[in-house]
Parts: structure tokens; C-alpha cells; sequence
């Protein structure tokens, strides 16, 4: 039946890296309903399975839907040229027509060459944003898309919002002059924020920057809780493992790693944690975990997590000490925890078993899960980001408006009481009742009544 | 490439209710490639995808692999003819496949006509089992499929092995002879062994049946286990729902309910438990959740789960009752807990989303998520079912080599003895090393050093 | 103030084995405010005491409060002469009371020469119970105390309640006559019901046995659910061992062991178990223990708790490789788990340091910290046996009221519906609402509306 | 017998506000075995008890022990004159001991009135300290001991080490010229630290403040970890109440409430929490916990927890509201959360029914469990605090050693590596491998490879 065609259709639009038209979307016309032809994506004719993604992602995502709903009439960001460069999902879609909706205009880029979901594109495309991307897009595929979305006659970015720095990156080293009109920077990603770092620290960053990854909403519920859903649902779906009883090893007890050692322990694995910082060492051991070196337990572990922001953490010598069919897979944002390149040698058999699995094979039978070949193998597109987009939502507001002279050249935490804002706006979704300071406690704490309810400094 | 074709028609093949070809598997020719008919399924090409699959699952399988090995000199089936009702999936076929190394000969139906596995019904096949099995079967091709197990010429079963018991009642209603040779039944579903109990009760039982369904390992592992993790894979995979923060309702706290409580309340939920057992009620109140009835919460839950066995449990009013986006579904064995007849009104609209997984409209547009029209719509194929499947293969082999008079026309647990032994041939798999009673000891507590170590009514 | 006093003297009775005062109980003229001296106590001054830690208890216990209200009218125990050995604590009152108020008249003894209020027993003594029971009894106490519960002109007990079975051997032994008159044996714990169990398989057992250790409510609630919790505090009150990150063994994986991992795993300790029956060995492993041998571990671990019914599990080889500081505690009901007596030697020197609490000191200084000198260390009177004394209650009046043949020289087990209902008696005290099924459903069903629920093989 | 004499003392002592010996300290000779008398405790006879338990926490403290050993040679605090009040408990008195070793004269004062371990006074005094401290102070005694700390001829202190503030307040308005030669302050408490902030903000702070109250190990093991623990404990010591499908409500979601909500979660209560910042809230809503108001579900509930910091949590409303054997106890640091003085009314009746445990009567007879009339009923001295002393013993070396102008009359927090160092120290005594930084990878971080390995705002 017709139904059950566009099902399958779509299914295999998401879940595989094929397709029935293995033409480049670079190399093809493409125009959406209304004419407009200023996008690249796979294939516009998704548009409305796309839009019902979106429309699902909508009733997850309270905290924006409120923002659309309460600035109708304000239009905060009029004005605002906003040039993104995100995974490209369901959940931003919800961002961008957001933003939209509070008055900006925006072209888009995909920060990952995998993460794409091609109907949300389409969606987005026939919807009348520019936005360039699609799944399985090659390295020159990726700075070309990027490309397009600044490099338009007629059009300058004034605001810049990106995910791992490469669209930054990209402006400087190409059209450093943009940053003449660019307002701000809003930075999500770990990397990125070290990128901008590193910038302000050399004296070369020419515009405001806000670090939204180390927001407490981010850390908090994007990296803590997102990541205790998503580390079951991604090594489920992707290896059909059973956590009960097996012996995993995470790398790394930041954030990401707490909640992929918290859903494993629920799920009754036997959870072993790696760290170099000894607040999260000793943190670690409170919680329950054995604190070990790598070395003491990876022949004996079935599963190996790294969520360290680090790079070379699982080396080569690790790699053929594992025992047979265990499963190794990085949560952290960078893909260079895992040393993969190490494992392209004669000796080894590479098969791909499913989408983002690979078997490597040892010469006597051995076979490791690898599930490293993208940046984000975990970080599934449908787990809904909470609060991730809304504070960079906040954010773009914040430097869009803010008068002169209140952000330097430097990067900046978004401010407490913005935050704060983010968490309430989804507190209704849990139907969760606030209590509210009376005026005489209110003194005796020495606080505002509306917040902010904690220093700075409170995590 | 070639490779991605293969993965996303694997992946058509396996996550969709459609195929590129509409003909009924029963109107094809079929063939394998050693020229052999004696089968009826999907589409015999996918049987190379299959196998991979099976592979697979026989890692996770350590019982029934280490069963193969030991058995393999003494063929404790040989001459056994087993007929089977089962899900066919890449666990049942290496069930299947261990014990034709018994010695057995198989024949094999679907038990469910959703959740037929194609490629590995199509790696059976070509091996050289007779299957007739696939995905989306009519209810007319479920019967047909049975009947064509059980009806060949030259060929009469003398053990069942059924899930559900609908192959033991066919064969009740329509070759009641057949029973004169065969030597048990082995039953593994609640359902299944209802019926039974029932036919013993009226002594219409006429021939020895195995109670699989509440031996240890199947009540503990199976049950509780198996569903903690399914629970959150499968509303996962289809709905994306976040869990923390959600409020949930499960209805019933035996096994299945115990397991989807834990995993959720883990998951950061805010679960309520219904309950009819006086027992199993304080169980849950012991445990942390608030017993309630369910018209009590029903207006402000999230998610709607039901494991009673019952019928009726979620009826229309209280459908009318949930918010907007509720999320039901049935996580019990048979298909009557929802009501969802009662759906199938002129004023709501059905709107199929994703495979298995329907959103129902209200007048005023309130939406249900309804993941109810298959019997097993979480119970997913991939998880693996630890320890299900030994005790049937041990429970055959009991039935088929017991002496006689030791079983007669009853419904029988599976031996203590016996549940230990399916218990300890997975202890490996977990490098759990299980202590030994000294003499001294086992005297002490006037046990046999090899056990049983409990009562039969220990559970 | 003469406040203080009060609550010093209470604390000091309570919690240590001192006393101002010497001089044996058995010495002492004993007479209560109506003129009794039908007893032997520590202090009949204590009562008023004693009455307010009945009262506190009585909120703690509702199924008993339930029956004695329900029950009021019919006196379901006239005539009933109970004679019982157990642990007398403030619970133990509200049994004994309850009884009486059914019609019962009660004589008692404590089978635990450390575990007795002292007040709870002088409260008992003034309203007129024959107790006879002491904190810190002699063995020769001990039997002295029993012999004088059921050694009494002009009366014979017709029900015993047992905990342990030494009353039970007591009559056995010194006035088997006494048997002819009596009704029935109800035995609560493990080592009484192996002794019942012996005498029934060699013959003896002359009488019917109710086991209501095996009852669904004893083994749940009882041990699961109270050792989860008595594990911590009673740790915590004799140790003040912080739990977070400690390295725990687990010897056993029954329900008192299921219990104490689950609450260790909770509180941050990372916990091994040792088993025998790969049943539980295989629970233990899915729920996210390691399972290891007791020399594995032994020399890590900073606690080490028997919980397995068994004898010489912890033997003074593993005492002579624990690392410095180690405690070691008893769980498990009798005292042959820790091989104590191997730790009489003169190399080793012991210094108590509180009650109940003794550091065996090594040659080279290392340290062991020993709960085992008791039978009970931990099971602390104080923690409420939620749904122990009820079933004792309800199986002495089946027993009593029992048709002739209903019950014979045998074992037997709690009938389900008897569980049922002591479970419904809890239900109101966690606002809890249970469901009742509809007639449709418990046609479907197959059941009776008011239970039982479940098969007798049903845990 | 003798020991038990001992014991049976030992425990009055501790465990009990009463004596044998009701003459004030004040008003008795006092004098150790040396011939001192500078110092005012309950008992000098009970030195020994002390020193025992002093050794005893010695184990548990194994920071402090390091830092002892390291710093035996350097002495980095000779000259420090240190004025300090405190809990005076086994810890503080490793603590104090610590200071000694490194150089430092001390003089102490207790914070709180109830909470000394008047043993452990003694052994102090008897080791030499001018301690002025015992339980049951008056208000009176509460100053007159902290007069006597500071005003003492020949001896003025260089540095003060403060827990709420009252030794600073008392230096503050009494003898403020003593700031002059005072190198800093540091500070324990969250009141405390208020103040220090408003002296501050005021401009009156004439000394450099370390805030040790916000190292990330006071407010991560500290509070959440030790709280996790010490309410299980506490409850469980003054009401013996299990925590099995209680209802509990818990005012507050930061670090104390959140390892209240944790421990009660864990053993089976179903928690409720209240919270009046967003931030919090959401976290609470992502754990599992009902947000709700106070006034949602004080009908119901059978606990009331307070950890706000706030003052008039719990009303007189509230309290009247409270079912029959609720129990109301206060977690925070001060005690204002409950408004106890609402209940000093007439037609209330109090009982006192163990120390610090009282009963609150309405008319109708409905009894309210109050564990509030002192400060921290619940932080019990014999709870190991992890990491609290070692922060106090590095804030005062880094005060009295640093250079000139490094510190203003400001406050500040610890340096993180300070922060880092602490917990480093604590991780032997958890068998934890620290991993280290190879160079490649610090390169690739930007750190160095001995840390700091976070910024200093994170948490």
C-alpha cells in the first residue's frame, strides 16, 4: 500500500547511508514549491515526512515553543543574520524557525558530515531556509556547504552560531573581514569552546563569544541526563547488546561519563571508571565505581565508552588486548579518542555489519565492535536535546541586544538568571510546581525574589 | 555502492512492513538453493543477511552453544520430531538449529504474525528447515502456515513445542490423532500454559506438558530482566521519548512489571504502579512506587504501560481521560490489555506514524501514541532472550527421554535441577566464578555438593 | 533533671549489657504492681518504658492493629495456650498482646540471650505476661528460662511458636508427652524450619508444623526489604563506616543477601558476592554484582558480610589475609558463618570496644573489626519487622481453629490467601489503593475476585 | 564487670545529655595529668574513651594523615596561633592534632551546644589543647567558652578557623583590635560565609576569608555524599522508622538535598521535592522526583525534610496539617527552617522521648516526631566527614603562608588545585588508579600535566 512505500521510504532515508539516486545533491537542480533554489540538500520530495518530524520534535521542546510564543510581538532578533552550522535534526529544525519567528534570517550548515537527517532538510529547504546539507557528505562536500551559507552576494552574517567551531574557523581564515558586522558568537560544543579559548587567549578573537556548552542547563541536563538515555538507546540500536552483567569500562567522569556510568549501573552492568582529575576520581569512587588504569581491566571488559574530550585515550595496544566481540564506542564529542587510524593495517579485516558498525577482524578470528567512524556514533538525532537549544537560543538574544561596551572581545558564560529562564520555561512540561520566596525570606536570604537564586559560581 | 544497497534493504527488509515486492509468499515459487521447497517465506535472497544475524546471536547465546557442544557426541534427540510455534528470530533459529545437532528434525511456524524476522526465516530455509513464516502474515496465512507444519505427508510430529498455544490447539481441533504419538508439549508462553492448565483441569490433557513459562530463569531472566532493558529500547526506537522527568503508570507489578519499573524509575521517571495482588501491591510500595488505581492518575501520566496478562485493563474512558501525547502501550503477552477496539470510532482519527506505532486523534485534536495494534510490540526480536530458549531445548529432551510413567497427561515445572543447569552453563559468558561446598558443608546443610540448592518452591 | 535521668537509665538499659545492678534476675524477688511474681526479668522498674516503646510500635505495625480490631469480637484464640521463644522486643509485645486480645494465654522466652528489651520485657511483666528473659542471659539462663515457660503446674501449652526451634527441641527432649496436647508448631526461622523438616523426613514430627520462614510475606518483606535497610543502620550504629567507595563481599545472594547488596550499591560501595546455586549466582551478575570466590577478593575488601545460612564461610585463613581495618559482619541467622573460634589463639589479642563490637589485633598490628559474637548483630530489635509477627499471628489461628485432618504430621507452608491477606492489612498504612478486578476480568482470568492471585508456586 | 562498666559510662557519655555529676564544668577544678587546667570539658576521666575514639577516626580520615606525614619535616604552620570553633567530635580532633604536628598552637571552642563528644574533649585536654567545650551548654556557656578562647593573657591568635561565624562575630564586636595581627579567616559554614560576604559587601572585612564551604569537595563529598548517608542514619537512630513506601517530602534540591533524596529513593521511600530555584527544580524533575508546594502534600506524608538554608519552611500551618507520627527534621545548617517557636503554645503538649527527639501533641491526640531543637540533629558527629578538615587545614596553610598582597579583605574560594589535592589525597584509601596525562595528550588539552585539570568554575 502507498502507506507502507512512504514508510519504507522514509525509514531507509534515515536509518542508511544509501539510496535509490546515488547522484551528488551538489551536481543536482533543485528548486522547493514556492521557486527558490538557494539550498543544497538530498532530496526536497521528504519535505513532508520532515514536517512531521519537526512537529513531533515541537511537543519535546516546551522551553522553545514558550520563547516562539511569548516574543511574538517583540521580534528580539529583527535584523539578526544568523549563519548556523549545527547536526542538522528534527530539534534544530525547531531552533531555526525559532529564531525565525523572533524575526532573524538564517542560512545553515551541517557540523557533521553523518549527522544530517535529509527529510528535516527538506522540510527546512521547502520552508524557505537555505540550509545546505545531507547525510554522507564528503569532506569537501562539508566546507563547500559551509561556504554557501556565507559566502551569498547581497547577504552578511551579523551573528554566528555554531557547533564545534568549524564554521568560525571558516570565516576566519576565509572572510575575516565579516567579522567587521558580526555581533557575536555562540559557541556550544566543548571543542569549540576550547578553540575560542585558545583565540582570546592570543589576543585574536574580535568579537563577543558565548560559551553555552559550560551553561548549567547544558552540563546539566544536555550532557548528564541526555547522556544516560542515549548511551543505552545508541548501543541497543546499534549492537543489540545486554547490559546486564557485562563488564564496561568509561573513560572519563565528566558529565557525559556520569550519566553513561548511572543508566549502565541501573541496567546492571559492572561499571569500571578511567580519569585523570582527582575530584572526578574520588567522585567516581563515591558513586560506586572502581577507579582503574585502562591497562588493569581492558581484557576482561565487554564494552569500552570514552567520554574524555581527549584524544588517543583506546590506542592501538589496547585495541588487541580486548577479548573477542567487545564492543568499543566514543560518546565524546571529538573523534579522536579512539585511535581508529591504528586499526587500518594489512593484518586487519574490516567489515561494516550496519550503519555506523564496523567488525574489525584479528587474524586469529578476533573481532572488535567498532562504532567510531562518525563524530557522534551515540548522539542520536531523535534523543531530544532539552535545553541544549534554547540557551543558545538566550544567547543569540543576549549579544544581538546587549548594549555596547557590555561584551568584549572575550567569551562569556551565559548569565545565571538566563539559566535559570531556560529551566523554568520547561518546568510546566513535568507539570512541576515552583515554590516562590516570600518577601521576609527573600530578605533573610539576601536575594531578589525572582533570582538569581545562586552565585555565579553554583553548579 | 553495493555494500549500502545491501544494508538498506536488510534494513527495509527487516524495520518495515513493506517490500518492493507485493506478491503473497504463499503464491510464489520458492526454492533454496539445494532445490528444496518444504518452506514458505518472504523472499529466500535475504538468507545470507540472515545467517550474519544468527551469528550473531549466537554470541549472546552462550547456553544453547555450550548445550550444542557437549551433545554433540550423544544426540539426546535423535528420532525427535519437533513441530514448533515460536517468533522466528535469529535467537529461535539457533534454537532451532541446536536441536537439529540434537539429532532433531524441526518444522516450524510463526507465533505472531508481526514479528517474523524475513532474512533469518530466509537463512532457516536455506539451510534446510522447513519454515513457513513472514512478516505481516494475514490471519488467514498465520493458520495456513501452522496447518502446513503440521500436515505433510510422511512426516508426524511426536514433540510441540508452541508459544502461546495456538499450535497445540490446531492440532487439537484438527488432527486429534496425532496426539497418540507424541510425547509432550513444551509451552513457554503465560497464555500457552493457561490453556494447558485449563485442558488439564477439564482432562482433556492426553498427552505430558512441560510449564516452561515459570521456571526460574524464564520468570527471572526472561521476564524480569528482558524487560528492564526492552522496555526503554523499545518505547525509545519508536516514540524518541525522553524519560526523566516523565510520569508513568504501570499497570500490574508481577515480573514484567517489576522490570519495566526499575528501568524506569532509573531512567529519572516518576513511575505509579496499579496492582489487583495484595502481594505483589506491597511489593511495590516497598519498592518505592505509589499504588494507585489507575482513574486516579490517568488525566496526568506521560506513559501508559500494561503487563497484567488481563483484559480490559485500559479501556476508552480511561483513553478519553489522557492529555494530549500520551504514549500507550502493552508490554503483557497478549493483545487484550488495551482496548483498542474501542478505538475504532467514526470520531477519532487513526494516523499510522512509524511501523507499529499509530497516533490517535481526538475531535479536538488531542493525540494518543498508541503502540497496541501487535501482540509483542516491545518484546523486539533483538533483545536477546538470555535464557528462554535453553530450558526449552532442556525440556524437550526431558519429555523426549524420560522413562515411562514418570510424566503423565499433567502440566509439569521444569526440574530445580535443571534450572540450575541452564543457570550455570551462562555463568561464563559473565567470567562468574561460582563457589563450591566443601563436604563439611554440603553435610551441614544436607545438600548435594551438585545440587539442587533450593526447594522446588524456592523461587 | 529528673528528666535526664530517665532517659539515661532507658539508654543504658537499652543499649548496653551493665546495669547498676549485678545481681542475677533469677536471684531477685520479682513482683509486679498486681501482685505477680510469675516472671523473671531484668528490671520491673523499667515498664513504663518499656509501655511507651510498645506504643511507638504499635504505629509501626498495622496488620496486627488491624487484627486485633477485626478479631475483637470473635476471639478466634479462646483457649489457646501459646508457649513461645523469641526475640522480645517492642514488636515482639505487640504480637504477644495482639494474641491475647484474641483469646490466647501466652507464656515466653527469648531465644537470643542478647537480644532482649529489657523494659519491653518489664512492660510485658506488669501487664501480666509470664516472661521470662533477660539482656545478656547465660547459656544456663537460657535454658532456665524456657524450662520455666513451659515447666508450670496447672498448665500446658497446646500451640508452640518457635524461633529457632530450641523450645521446640526443649519439649522434644525433656516432656515429649506434652505433645498429645498440642495443636500445632508455628517456626519462623530458617534453622528451626531445616530442624522440622529433618524431624518430619526421620518420622518424629508429631504434630503439624506451620513454616512460616517460606511464607511469601516473611521472605520478601522480611528479609529483602528489612535487611536492606537493618544492613546500613546496624553497620552504621556499631562501626560509623562511611559506605561510599568501600569495597564489600557479599557471601550469599539469597533475599537477606539480595538485600544488603542493594542497599551497599545504593549508598556508593562497590559490592562482590560470593554463591553456590548458579541461580542466584546468575541473579547476582544481571543485577550488577561480580561474581567471585571469596579468595579473589579477600585481600581488597574493607567489609566482609555472611548472609548464607551456611557454616565456616569466612575461615580463619581469609581472616589472616584481610587488610587492616576490615570488618567483619554476620547477616545471616546463625553463628557458624565466621569461623570465630578459630580466633581463640594466643597470638591474637581481643579488645571490645563497644557492645557487640570486638577488634581482634594481629601480631603486626592489623586489625579486624568482628560483629560476630552474637547470633543476631544486626537484625537490631529496633528495625520493624513489618510483616513478620502477622503471619505467626494468622498461622497459630489456622493451626488452632483447623478442622481435624486438615493438617498432619507434616511441614507446610502458609496458605497463599493467608499472605494475601497479611499484605492487605499493610496496604492502608502506604495509602495505598489496591484494584479489584471486574467479574469479566476475573472470568478471563480464571480467578476468584478475592484471590488467591497466584499459584502456590508463585513468589 | 569491669569492661562493662566502662562501656556502659562510655555510652552514657555519649549518647545521653544527662550524668552522674550535674555540677557545671564551670564551676568545677579541673586539671590533666600534666598539671594543666587551661581548658573546661565535662569529665578529664574520660580521656581515654576519646583517644580511642580519636584513633579510631584516625583511620577514616586519611587526608589528614597524609598531610601529617608530608609536612612533618616543613612545619608550614610554625608560629600559627589558631582560634577555633567548632563541632568538637573525633574528626575535629585529628584536625586539630594535624595543625599541632604542623606547627600551630590551637585554642577551640565548640559551635554548636550539643554537638561535643565530651570524651573527646577530654582527650584533648588531656593531650594538652585548651579546649572550652561540653554537650549541653547554655547560651551562656556557649560564649563564656569562646571568651575563653580568645582572652587570654600572653597569647593572641594570627588566624581564626570558623563554623557559622559566632568566633568571628565574637572577635568582631568584642576585641576588634585583635584583627590587626590576624592573617586570615577561614570559614566552614554556608551561614558563615553569608556573613563573611555581607562584612564584605560592607567593606568592613579587615582580613582575608577563605570560603571553604564552596570547594568543590566540601560541596560534593561533604554534602552530597555525606548527607546521602547520614539521614538514613539519623532517622533511623532517633525513630527507628523504616523507609520502605514512605512518603517523604524534602525541602530543598542542592547538594544536601539531593543526597537526602538519593538515599531515600534508594531505599524505597517515594520523595517529594520542593524547591524554589528553576535550576534545581528541573534537576529534581530529571532524577524522579515530584516538584510540588509544601502545602500539595503535607497531608500525606510521612516525613518533612528541610535543607534549604531558608528560614520558616515549615509553619505552624503546615505542622497543624501534618498527618498523626509525621516526623519533621531539619538537614540544613541553621535552625530556622522549622519554625519550632510556632509550637510553644498552650494547648501543645511536649515529651521528651529521647535526647533530641521529642513529641509534639495536638488535642485531638495526633503526635508530631520533631527532631529540631538543636542545630544539626542529624550530622552526627560519628559520621566520617570525608574531605571537610583537610579543605579547613589547606585554607589556613595557604592564609598564613601566602605573600604579602596575594589576599585581600576579600573572600575567597580554595584554589581548585588545592581543591584537586585534597581529593588526591583520598583516593588511596579507595584502591583508586589515577590516571596520568601522557604529553602528547596534556599538549592536546592545554594542561599541565599535574593539573589544575578543570577552570575554577566548574563544579
Amino acid at each position: 500500500p502507498k502507506e507502507f512505500e512512504e514508510i519504507a521510504s522514509r525509514l531507509a532515508a534515515s536509518y542508511t547511508d544509501s539510496s535509490d539516486d546515488e547522484t551528488s545533491p551538489r551536481d543536482k537542480q533543485q528548486k522547493n514549491s514556492k521557486g527558490s533554489s538557494d539550498f543544497c540538500i538530498k532530496n526536497i520530495k521528504q519535505a513532508d515526512f520532515g514536517r512531521r518530524e519537526i512537529e513531533i520534535a515541537e511537543q519535546e521542546m516546551p522551553a522553545l515553543m514558550a520563547l516562539r510564543k511569548r516574543a511574538q510581538g517583540e521580534k528580539p532578533l529583527a535584523g539578526a543574520k544568523v549563519v548556523g552550522c549545527t547536526h542538522i535534526t528534527a530539534q534544530t529544525a525547531v531552533l531555526m524557525e525559532t529564531l525565525s519567528a523572533l524575526g532573524a534570517q538564517c542560512r545553515w550548515a551541517a557540523c557533521n558530515i553523518y549527522s544530517t537527517q535529509n527529510e528535516v532538510a527538506a522540510a527546512l529547504a521547502e520552508g524557505g531556509f537555505s540550509v545546505f546539507a545531507w547525510k554522507g557528505e564528503s569532506e569537501d562536500d562539508f566546507w563547500w556547504c559551509i561556504d554557501r551559507c556565507v559566502n551569498v552576494e547581497g547577504w552578511q552574517p551579523n551573528m554566528i552560531l555554531d557547533d564545534g567551531g568549524d564554521l568560525t574557523h571558516w570565516i576566519y581564515k576565509k572572510y575575516p573581514n565579516m567579522f567587521k558586522k558580526i555581533k557575536g558568537i555562540v559557541e556550544e560544543s566543548v571543542t569549540g569552546v576550547h578553540r575560542l579559548y585558545q583565540l582570546s587567549k592570543a589576543g585574536k578573537l574580535c568579537v563577543p563569544a558565548m560559551n553555552v556548552n559550560d551553561s548549567v542547563t547544558k552540563q546539566k541536563f544536555d550532557n548528564l541526563y541526555c547522556c544516560r538515555e542515549s548511551i543505552l538507546d545508541g548501543l541497543k540500536r546499534t549492537t543489540d547488546v545486554m547490559f546486564g552483567g557485562k563488564q564496561v569500562v568509561v573513560c572519563g567522569y565528566g558529565e557525559v561519563g556520569k550519566g553513561c556510568c548511572a543508566a549502565l549501573k541501573a541496567m546492571g552492568s559492572i561499571v569500571y571508571v578511567t580519569e585523570i582529575d582527582p575530584i572526578c576520581a574520588l567522585q567516581a569512587c563515591m558513586d560506586g565505581f572502581r577507579l582503574v588504569k585502562l591497562s588493569e581491566v581492558i581484557r576482561q571488559v565487554d564494552i569500552v565508552i570514552t567520554c574524555t574530550g581527549n584524544k588517543n585515550v583506546v590506542v592501538r595496544e589496547y585495541l588487541d588486548r580486548m577479548k573477542n566481540g567487545c564492543i568499543v564506542c566514543n560518546m565524546g564529542h571529538s573523534n579522536t579518542e579512539i585511535d581508529v587510524a591504528s586499526l587500518r593495517t594489512p593484518e586487519l579485516t574490516w567489515e561494516r555489519v550496519r550503519s555506523q558498525v564496523d567488525h574489525v577482524i584479528w587474524p586469529d578470528g578476533k573481532r572488535i565492535v567498532l562504532l567510531a567512524e562518525v563524530r557522534h556514533p551515540l548522539i542520536l538525532s531523535s534523543v531530544t536535546t532539552l535545553t541544549l537549544l534554547s540557551p543558545q537560543a538566550l544567547a543569540l538574544i543576549e549579544l544581538y541586544n546587549a548594549p555596547e561596551g557590555r561584551y568584549k572581545q572575550d567569551v562569556y558564560l551565559l548569565p545565571k538568571k538566563m539559566d535559570e529562564y531556560v529551566a523554568s520555561l520547561h518546568l510546566p512540561t513535568f507539570d512541576a510546581h515552583l515554590t516562590e520566596l516570600t518577601e521576609e525570606q527573600a530578605k533573610y536570604l539576601g536575594l531578589n525574589k525572582n533570582g538569581p537564586f545562586k552565585p555565579n559560581y553554583y553548579r
